[in-house]
């Protein structure tokens, strides 16, 4: 297989005119696909139809306590459904409280109310003149839009296979006071697919930061979500928490997680879990901000999946609907880029994202001609502060809605456009040299 | 019947060893009785446990457009919701946003995005020197509790069976530029059961603000919760929205409403209504702050409940299990305090309260009396700004949740504290003014 890098240009152009005639043909086919957001596939949500039946007319609609969860009452959650999410994240069901029907909200309460009322008694962020986050990218493109909302300086911190490059995120936390916290998604990262290493874990527990108000935002939101039912193929993660604890920082973080890509999309329960101080914080203005979330549905989701077995048992449902789509996309980008030297990509264990770098300035083009024939990704940039991607090379592919037939589909699509869209880079580039 | 203020020293003093040695047998008796908050009874949530059966595994999911609500998309409430809701306040279905499960962090959430983003472009409110909030009390304490949590000036408004003393508040809207909101619970009111006149409406929507980001929070909370079905005894509220329009100020006026005390405490469904450039506004945080509401619930309440008229038959179910509490503590309160002079309170149509004032200075004493011999109320001062109930007299009782018997007893000993407690003012008053 020739690299594209070592061909003449003539071999360049033949390869252009097959390329856009290709293109052409493809586009006539009329395609309508969509692998711009990680929606789960309609086959997945019939996996928790069950869920509503977990309550019927005849349920018993109180806690094991006796608390009915149909009246007032119980602000952070009620105790089962602690008890459920604590498994599912694995802390301690003390240190949790579940909120509503997703994870983004309580974050963005959470800078918010940082924002207005500052960390456990610290100066409100809105009254200082300066507040930064670190921002390891590619990541999520909607963590990227809280903090971009609230006029917080976003610093891009590099992505490594083992988590955010702890070298840099050491350097600004424990020199500047400015920096107020970072995102993380520590397994099976968006877009990458990566886990965070025992070592970054542990590095990330034993920061010293400049601002006593720094907290890191764990977005815990694949830990359940393998790809493989063989532990070998499964991520695993040290649990933050009792790290920070050992570490002698235990309210350093924010850990969230939900179970929107366990049951149905927005329309599960989500929780936050931290020290006592946090939470006790975080009750404190909860008190104010609601009379307390949707019991009803933490009931529902404790009666269905009971613990964190439960859970397991379902994902590995959610699996085997995943895992084809998954491989569909590796096996066409493998045979059709291997070897070309014009893109790499990732090969997660789990997640709901493959990653792809296109070669430095193609990403754009690369997702306009997707669209034009019919192909929907991402926009690129999305997963960079933002929107903005140094190396414009960073494509997030989201197997999970399409079947697995029209993600070949896509993909071959897909591998045409970055061929088309490089090949008319390279000859560009030779063209400027022989000017 | 001999008023208490035209009582010799001799009268009150035999007067008071009677009510003492009552008091004493009452709190004997164990009593453990809770009036504080406005929580529906077991048997009122029991009217809504087939809500549990409108969704089951072989429901269709999807809305009449064919969006499947178990998925992500649709941040503003499916379409069949904002009609539910829309015919439940009677407006227009776009000009509704459907949120999540109560309308309290509606509100919070509208007052925290005005802090940190201003309303419509203008100047955050954390920016300015001073906000302030017009509070018409006696009002609801979880209003006023949002409000202090943010910092903002509280200034109490009188309240009149006409709705808010619009003399006032026309005085500081239309003069001061830092009064940004007011709050208002136009129906039905918390906790007097008033609900403004068709002037008090136009009044309202003929309001000349000084301040542009000026916007009342028309809490509509008992919109359909009437406590008889004869519509003589029913309560009309003019659409506040229409009202605003029709003057020329469609932007100034958000209204909220949820089916908290219509089908589950907690579990509902929450709704915001106002202009379309007001929810455009909301919108743009709101795609920020969430990737949606609980869809599924918004479907499960409209297969429920289908429309206004559906809703409206479940409230007369309500009525029929509210109206005995309620004209159980009218009997009483009308039996052993009519004619005293030392109490008066409100008999209203709807609601979930009944305000009653004491003599000036007693309310304090009279809840803390209740409360040592097994009754709870809310605390006295509740209804105000900053809990400071400037005469201490206002007391609010929910009859709600005790059972009619459980709330004769509850009013016997009210009753008993009342007249204890001011038969002990009066006696001091006398020592003072002989002294």
């Amino acid at each position: 297989m020739k690299q594209y890098s070592d061909m003449s240009v003539e071999e360049l152009q033949t390869l252009r005119e097959e390329l856009t005639k290709a293109y052409e043909d493809a586009k006539g086919k009329g395609l309508k696909l969509d692998m711009s957001r990680g929606k789960p596939s309609p086959a997945q949500l019939e996996l928790s139809q069950d869920l509503m039946n977990a309550l019927n007319t005849d349920s018993d609609m109180k806690t094991a306590a006796g608390v009915d969860t149909r009246n007032y009452g119980i602000v952070d959650g009620i105790p089962e459904a602690k008890a459920l999410m604590a498994g599912m994240i694995g802390v301690k069901p003390e240190n949790v409280i579940v909120c509503g029907n997703a994870s983004l909200p309580i974050m963005f309460d959470t800078v918010s109310r940082s924002m207005t009322h500052g960390v456990c008694g610290s100066t409100p962020w809105c009254k200082l003149g300066k507040v930064k986050f670190l921002c390891p990218a590619p990541g999520y493109d909607r963590h990227f839009a809280i903090t971009e909302y609230f006029g917080i300086e976003m610093i891009t911190v590099p992505m490594t296979p083992q988590g955010p490059d702890m070298d840099v995120v050491e350097k600004y936390v424990n020199t500047d006071p400015a920096v107020k916290g970072i995102w993380v998604v520590p397994k099976y990262s968006n877009p990458q697919g990566y886990t965070c290493s025992d070592e970054t874990v542990r590095r990330f527990a034993a920061l010293q930061p400049a601002a006593e108000d720094f907290r890191i935002f764990w977005d815990n939101a694949y830990a359940v979500h393998h790809l493989y039912d063989d532990p070998a193929h499964q991520d695993q993660l040290l649990d933050i928490l009792s790290e920070c604890e050992k570490a002698g920082h235990p309210d350093m973080v924010y850990e969230f997680c939900s179970t929107s890509k366990v049951s149905m999309a927005g329309s599960g329960i989500a929780a936050v879990a931290s020290s006592a101080r946090n939470l006790d914080w975080i009750r404190k203005s909860m008190t104010i901000q609601t009379i307390g979330y949707d019991k009803v549905n933490q009931l529902r989701h404790v009666r269905y999946f009971r613990d964190a077995a439960g859970i397991a048992a379902h994902m590995s449902r959610h699996a085997a609907l995943l895992r084809p789509k998954f491989e569909a996309v590796e096996q066409v980008l493998e045979r059709e880029l291997g070897g070309l030297g014009i893109g790499s990509w990732t090969v997660p264990n789990g997640g709901y994202f493959i990653s792809f770098d296109a070669c430095k300035g193609c990403a754009k083009e690369i997702v306009a001609k997707c669209k034009e024939a019919g192909v929907t990704l991402t926009g690129a940039g999305a997963t960079f502060p933002y929107k903005q991607d140094p190396s414009d090379s960073n494509i997030r592919i989201a197997p999970s809605f399409p079947s697995p037939e029209e993600m070949a589909q896509a993909t071959d699509l897909f591998v045409l456009c970055v061929k088309l869209v490089t090949v008319e880079h390279l000859l560009e580039n030779k063209a400027q040299l022989s000017a």
